[in-house]
């Protein structure tokens, strides 16, 4: 389909749906005895019960099986701050695939503030009902604090899907991408286009699994340790061999280009600067930082973007249904380093025999949500 | 059922289940087609456009079809507080209600905080993604101002359905009783045993609706106008007579007594002292004021309470669904007393010819959400 067909079709069918997800009961209420159960005078013992037993909250109620997904609209796709309203789309559209691919009951939140404070308290407000919390589409560098105190003062899982499901799901790819090109994580020369909450969880998950050489780009260029922003300055950290520059600095030579920023950022000639065999990931929504044929004909041998409309479509949907199905699961209270990368490795394993045109499994592979839910205890 | 055998069933029925609601997609997400009109890219046009077109979010989100149920667990049914968990069944129970009745898509929240401020801040958050609120099972007095505060500062309704809920059922059985005994509301002496909530609202709607001498208890007795409540010395000006001391005072010559506390506090002697052809509504849950054989051994003609096991069922099943229903519907953004009347009398017209057995419709009664929702305009 064409863009604007997508884009008027996409309009019609939220119009006649209004809404995308329904609350439906899990079991059928048709009279009075039911009621009884479901409601007064039943349910009192089962809040008596829950109250005096917290921790058979799990299996009396939807916290077993629900996930909040949270988003104070402050960086929605590629569309930047729109608000709690124009979040709204995105998040019910994430709580129908958590359904779908992995049977988790999601409910979509849409804060009407996007102050980090206010942020942090309705979030832990709201906490009590869920099993998991997925934050959604808040902006660099809240999201960091956001994320790091509301999962410090939790039993409950928090990710912020953004950030963490994009880096499990670049990592999967990468690693079918470099047996593809035949070379190693740790000798590879990465470059990360965009400095945000997904380039900075991809550059960290990249080092934890053992990348040595990364060098990460925002609007201004290389970043360095004498930026003002602390994720910034730890991110600089990973340019072990101290580039300095803008981008063709950045690529020259490079086996590896992430590009996590916005569209069109990236020419055929810039790829030519890169390493034999370069791998180019260019992941902005809906258009890449460079399309697909251009990378190739700058000399790149794998590519692949966030569209289903080209081979190597990296998204999220890989990982974040399986993520908090295995959260739920097995009662993980935080999704650790260990379980990221465990994650990764289980998603690219899905691809028995990787090529060019296929580093990662199908969107709607069945076995992905159940790879991921198992690496995630 | 006998009440060991509700709470068996019950708490076996919840573990069964895992929680009484399911989120599910509006419509399923088969392939890729699918998920790009429902997901990247094609909900970025849904995104952009509801952002500039707020208005237009009740036709294209989940705003225009569904409701936050709320409750921070302070005075959960009659088990009072039990904290956040422990509501949660109670608040699902309502959100399958909702959705079979009214075909609302609620949503349960319950809140780890009891503080006033907090819980504001709380609900005016979440707010975006609801037609309206449902506030539930929050104590007396705080519930007072968090609703005035919420509804003031939100475009949606706001109802405190242990008060409206409440109020408007008891109004329709009332109007309906009245019929029966054949007195009038503005002469009939009202008895309220129960200061809270549920206490405080009934007597506010019935003055609205033009009742003029009305007696409200707590357990400190007859409220007068030195209590330190703002609400209790409101409530004391409906007291005409000035009547002075305990239940038994309030009785003596009553025409009605509502009963709104707490099990067993009210015996066939007291109903002796009422006026002849008495009305008692025994509405504590599961176990009333006063079991109907008592009071009707007491002298009572109509007699009515919260449970399905005896006649005149007194339950805000009846009206909650149908209000938020008929809310949404009409685009209303306050609930008015001049609504509640016109519902309660909405509620009162579908028993054609009311007896002492049958004041009310039955909860089943498939007319009374409609009724109700057409009302609320």
């Amino acid at each position: 389909m064409k863009k604007i067909d997508v884009a008027k079709k996409a309009l019609a069918l939220h119009k006649k749906l209004g809404g995308k997800i329904r609350i439906v009961p899990a079991a059928p209420i048709r009279n009075r005895a039911d009621l009884s159960l479901v409601y007064t005078p039943g349910v009192a013992a089962v809040s008596s019960y829950v109250a005096k037993n917290p921790k058979e909250a799990r299996a009396y109620t939807m916290k077993g099986r629900s996930v909040a997904v949270i988003s104070d609209g402050s960086a929605v796709l590629g569309l930047g701050n729109i608000g709690a309203l124009g979040a709204l789309p995105v998040m019910e559209g994430k709580c129908a695939i958590f359904k779908t691919f992995a049977d988790v009951d999601a409910v979509p939140l849409v804060l009407d503030t996007q102050d980090t404070e206010k942020i942090i308290e309705a979030v832990l407000a709201v906490a009590p009902a869920f099993g998991g919390i997925n934050l959604e589409d808040i902006a660099a560098p809240k999201c960091f604090e956001i994320e790091r105190r509301v999962s410090e003062a939790l039993d409950i899982p928090v990710m912020h899907d953004d950030q963490h499901g994009t880096a499990i799901v670049v990592l999967a790819g990468m690693i079918n991408a470099l047996k593809v090109v035949g070379k190693k994580l740790d000798t590879a020369r990465f470059v990360i286009l965009g400095a945000g909450a997904a380039g900075t969880a991809t550059a960290k998950l990249l080092h934890v699994a053992g990348a040595k050489n990364i060098i990460v780009l925002d609007s201004k260029g290389i970043v360095n340790r004498g930026r003002p922003e602390a994720h910034k300055r730890l991110l600089a950290t990973y340019n072990t061999k101290g580039v300095t520059g803008g981008l063709r600095e950045a690529l020259k030579g490079a086996d590896v280009l992430l590009g996590v920023s916005g569209p069109n950022l990236v020419k055929a000639d810039d790829i030519r600067l890169m390493a034999k065999k370069a791998i180019v990931f260019a992941m902005a929504n809906p258009t890449p930082e460079i399309m697909p044929d251009e990378a190739k004909r700058g000399g790149a041998m794998v590519v692949g973007t966030g569209r289903s409309d080209y081979p190597n479509q990296i998204n999220n949907s890989l990982a974040f249904p399986g993520v908090f199905r295995g959260a739920l699961d097995h009662r993980v209270t935080k999704i650790t380093d260990a379980m990221k990368l465990k994650a990764a490795r289980a998603i690219a394993a899905l691809v028995a025999r990787p090529t060019a045109d296929r580093v990662i499994p199908d969107m709607f592979d069945k076995r992905a949500p159940l790879a991921v839910a198992k690496a995630i205890r």
